[in-house]
């Protein structure tokens, strides 16, 4: 078994996702806001690339539908929503479909499309994926979206907190899997930092842009650890919660 | 003033070496092999990508040449030399050009020749680096060249020992560069090794794979720091050792 950690989506090379879990996190903010959205009630997130796609796809969905994203940041004009967490909250999102575009994360989402199980991944969800993880028996991807083609920090301290979890999972279970060395160092990184992730995650060049805008608060609230025990699945255009039966394992996958 | 850190060759944005100083590293193993050749008096490494090029070459150039390098870690056929150090003692190379191409490293070495200044880096050389890099004035690239393609722990601890190094020399000169994500990384990384860096160096997948070739030796030259005080730059297709007054500053680089 094999864990492998990818620095960015750019670094993605498609036919490496075949019949591998692919986990992808984007800590600042899109895959913390998912999480948030669905915990709360959200029926499915349709992570689109741009804001042209989003408002073709909302011409072709039905139901109660809300657009959210940002570019630079900021919500994209005409725009329900931004990528802040806190814009998702249960009175706004429950019931509803959300067609979402982000810089990072939704590209990243979309990227691993190849990949036999598609999970979303963040401080807010991470022990749920990595019980889903663990369980699918595939080799597994862990692919931070990271900012603007650049490796990320907050990304990759989520990627640590997350292949250690899987390694305590897997080696009493008498699997030893092989982790490539990105995945040594977001481990090592991870624990430098685990007593504090807020304070690793404000490190990030990322965080710190994000402060300058105001967005202090989501810092806050996207390094919550675990505290959504929630796994989503991108099936067939959208992210959903995960309901047992839809896993792909070792063999099925690909 | 700016440190940036990219973690593999395939990562380069070839416009953003423009004006900066680059410092390639290939700690397994072709920048600590040059480095140990020209130290043992090697007139100049003439770094090409392909063993077709390196044939081409030796029939253009005059005086005692030497082929070098690898494929597979091994050395290429018709060959004098791998890329071992302990290939390149005095008695073999002094006076002596050699013409050398590997899989990372001298791929590295090319794809950065846009920088204002190209300087080759090991643990061998990292003081002499740091004091030639932090006196250009420059931006500064550093340039990882990665495991085929793959972020290489080997090279990330290098990088950190330099940029850690690079701060201490610039931050009591009234300096405060800034410094990526990846490069504050590294910096943690190289902590965790400072004591121990071959430990740290074996923990990488490329030195695993070393070892088993039989390479032990390799890794043990390659994690000795600050014992070759030689600066050498890419100029003009070959890698010399440096002599004062061929710096660009940042108003003459680019």
């Amino acid at each position: 078994m094999k864990i492998e950690v990818v620095p960015t989506a750019r670094d993605l090379q498609p036919e490496n996702l075949t019949g591998k879990t692919a986990l992808v996190i984007d800590v600042l903010r899109a895959t913390s806001t998912i999480i948030t959205a669905l915990n709360n009630g959200c029926q499915a997130v349709f992570p689109v690339t741009t804001p042209e796609e989003a408002l073709e796809l909302r011409r072709r969905l039905s139901g109660p539908i809300l657009l959210g994203g940002e570019r630079q940041g900021r919500r994209i004009e005409g725009f329900d929503l931004g990528n802040s967490p806190a814009e998702y909250p249960p009175e706004v999102v429950a019931g509803k479909k959300i067609i979402f575009t982000t810089t990072n994360g939704t590209r990243a989402i979309r990227a691993c499309t190849r990949a036999a199980n598609l999970v979303i991944a963040s401080f807010l969800n991470a022990a749920a994926v990595v019980e889903f993880a663990a369980g699918t028996g595939t080799n597994i991807l862990v692919v931070c979206a990271g900012t603007r083609g650049h490796f990320s920090l907050d990304d990759i301290l989520c990627a640590g907190l997350v292949v250690d979890r899987l390694l305590q999972r897997l080696r009493p279970a008498g699997l030893d899997p092989t982790v490539d060395d990105l995945g040594l160092a977001a481990v090592d990184l991870y624990h430098l930092y685990s007593n504090d992730i807020r304070a690793g995650v404000e490190r990030s060049l990322h965080a710190r842009r994000l402060k300058q805008m105001g967005f202090d608060e989501d810092i806050a609230l996207c390094t919550r650890v675990d505290c959504h025990p929630l796994v989503a699945i991108y099936h067939e255009g959208s992210v959903v919660p995960h309901s047992s039966g839809s896993t792909k394992g070792p063999t099925s996958g690909g």
